[in-house]
């Protein structure tokens, strides 16, 4: 009695080839990431719930996996922010701040299942955590990190969109609504799906907001005109809020230091409609956006906030974090057939098909090749040859080598080319060199296809 | 009212300069791995537990994270051998074989917590699997990467240990003492603690084998003398049993390739010893030991199996595959101060300090040295320069840049080499040589301090 093999519905499990592109997409991240000094961190996927749980509440915690292990109640992590939080408050006397951290793992929650949605993804998550107080030039860096991590990736056409939630609380305070300000920030969020009109009538309907305040409103969302334009529009509101005023302060100098740090103004726009969520963010908001792809949302979002973990320490912990939902972002690449399987999908470079009794001198040459930094296969099975060759085309490998008793009387080796089918009989050296060439031009592609 | 923080015990949880060398032996296996033409996998953590426990029972099944979820009667993964099985047999008509993979990924286990004992931990496992037949020269080749993996990390004094099931096996069956096989081999397991006196005496009294049968015993796990040499001690009980003649075939094969694959003589040894386990392999087995180490036990450890899915399909797939039981090694390793911080646990190269109150300079001096391939962090935190300098020192930043008013009108860059104490003023341009010459050397070497 067999039993079926099944992968739980809402766990992504790849085929070889797309896994390949899903590893690509992980390195280029880490590589990123590592390049602005920011250190690999790996924390539990199960945590104590009492931990895990200090501060969640409502639709989160009915989506948490807990479970008891002897008399251990535990639950799986439902982002990495919380573990990071934890992290930092056991391990505050050990690290010096800012703490730059990055995480690539995965995450849990009991969503009910839907085409591309899952229960356990990846996160890829970057934070600076500072210790007391945290400079305004890191919520700068960060469109930079954006810009590279999606650059690197492959894609040309997206946009970081930045905002300013003091702006925001400011300008609601001007108006005396900052009770309200959350409800109409959710509405406000509408506005490119239901147009102004619309919000104009939920905000004085629904939400009782005064006609001119809403106007006031209608008319600060309205602001356009590029980055200095629109700072420059927000200058007339200056003077008649604190915070407001503070705001505008740090929103310039994101901007200001946008070219020092070599993001395109073109790949980055000053948003005001961008609010991210409610308590948690207090400073700089990001979202990045795939221009030719708006339904799918922000691919890369977060923001500064002040207090990381107040539920576990006294220590004021302020920070500044973006995070790329991973695995919804492959989901939804690979659907759109936005990946690039030519550059990063073969698992080797070369298949050496032994041709003689005596495996040794393909052995050799295999281990020969692979010294040079190729991924060499060495292929034994006792196949026909047509077997062997179509082995090589399922797999991608773009070389296939063959050493006989001819080639090795010659001293020479036979190359197959399986994207041209052009075959060569030369010596080892030249044999080489091609291959290399042709992998470079291969290999020379991003992960993502870049649009024209 | 505040949560303690804290981290579940058997749960490893690195300090930032820690995870880095872990993630340095990690990116050692995936690119050795990758080398030999593997294809990474990811299967995910969670299985129903109907799929993962097809197979498992007595202690396994004892220590599984089993819970519910909704209807849903789900495990994590207590290895990552179960989750192939499943994914091979799942995706059968999908893979080309031989299918190889590597997988290097957490599996949980809830054992009795104690020192160095994880209950969440990393196995790093490469397998290739065969569809109906298998040709032994993959089993020739497993000893080839094991020597790579291990001198890439940096070891030297490692021996990986070879024997073949189907000689021992055929060997009990000459002594007609195939039903306590298993009984036996557990006892001559122990030869190296016991000594070969308490072995006879445990054969002949608890297990009753006839004294003869005992004395040929002994005899044969007595079998030194380098590989040619054991080769040829067991030509003399060729002939006897067709089982054992296979096997014998086979550990001739597996050593005479050796050289073509480019493994040393003094890193591997036939050693008839070695049993691994009782039902499951019917080839080859290996073990690896560190040499100054023996207390530590087998660092990379596998075989040759004829089924792996049996409990998903009727289709034969007979494998071959090794495992790296990573977080253990890595707490050994840490332990016995065996790890190389000074190639690889600093999270950036350089440090650039702005002295200047326009931070552009600074910043796009950052982006510059970046685009070089080093890791650079930009310091702005309003400190003083003795508490920038120590956050460098406790980071183990190498390099330290600095670019003030002075420099900018000279047109050069301070830069302090961290462990030299030496602090040159120069051009960008010779400043990046000596920062790359000084790194080539640092980072020259292995993430294992090579032994002497």
């Amino acid at each position: 009695m067999k039993v079926q093999p099944r992968t739980l519905s809402g766990f992504m499990e790849l085929l070889p080839r797309e896994q390949m592109l899903m590893e690509k997409m992980m390195a280029v991240l880490r590589e990123t990431y590592a390049a602005y000094g920011f250190a690999p961190l790996d924390t539990p996927v199960i945590e104590a719930s009492e931990v895990l749980l200090a501060k969640a509440g409502g639709e989160t915690e009915k989506q948490i996996y807990r479970f008891s292990k002897g008399d251990s109640d535990l639950s799986l992590r439902f982002d990495l922010t919380v573990p990071l939080a934890k992290y930092v408050a056991l391990h505050y006397n050990e690290l010096p701040f800012p703490f730059r951290r990055f995480q690539i793992g995965k995450v849990y929650r009991g969503e009910r299942a839907q085409r591309g949605r899952f229960r356990e993804f990846y996160q890829a998550d970057i934070d600076i955590i500072g210790d007391g107080k945290l400079d305004i030039a890191n919520e700068a860096e960060i469109p930079a990190i954006i810009f590279q991590t999606f650059s690197r990736l492959g894609l040309r056409r997206f946009q970081i969109r930045v905002n300013n939630r003091k702006i925001l609380n400011g300008f609601y305070a001007m108006l005396e609504l900052s009770e309200q300000a959350g409800d109409i920030m959710r509405t406000v969020d509408k506005l490119e799906k239901i147009g102004p009109e619309k919000v104009a009538q939920l905000l004085t309907g629904e939400l009782g907001v005064p006609q001119q305040a809403a106007d006031e409103i209608l008319r600060f969302i309205a602001i356009r005109g590029g980055n200095a334009g629109v700072l420059q529009a927000l200058e007339q509101y200056r003077g008649r809020n604190a915070l407001f005023d503070a705001g505008l302060e740090e929103l310039a100098t994101v901007v200001k230091y946008l070219s020092a740090f070599g993001v395109p103004e073109e790949n980055f726009a000053v948003d005001l409609t961008i609010a991210r969520g409610l308590d948690y963010y207090t400073g700089t908001v990001y979202e990045t956006t795939m221009l030719d792809h708006p339904e799918i949302g922000s691919v890369c979002s977060g923001g500064r906030y002040d207090n990381l973990a107040e539920y576990y320490t006294n220590k004021i912990l302020p920070g500044v974090g973006i995070s790329i939902g991973l695995t919804r972002l492959f989901f939804v690449l690979n659907e759109q057939r936005m990946l690039n399987a030519d550059c990063c999908a073969a698992a080797a470079d070369v298949l050496v098909l032994p041709m003689t009794a005596d495996l040794s001198p393909a052995i050799a040459l295999a281990a020969r090749l692979r010294e040079t930094g190729l991924r060499v296969q060495l292929y034994t099975e006792k196949k026909k040859f047509h077997a062997k060759m179509n082995y090589a085309d399922r797999l991608k490998i773009p070389y296939v080598v063959f050493l006989g008793e001819d080639e090795l009387s010659a001293g020479v080796v036979s190359c197959k080319d399986m994207a041209s089918g052009e075959q060569t009989k030369l010596a080892y050296d030249e044999t080489l060199a091609r291959i290399q060439a042709g992998l470079a031009r291969k290999y020379s592609g991003t992960v993502i296809r870049t649009e024209e």
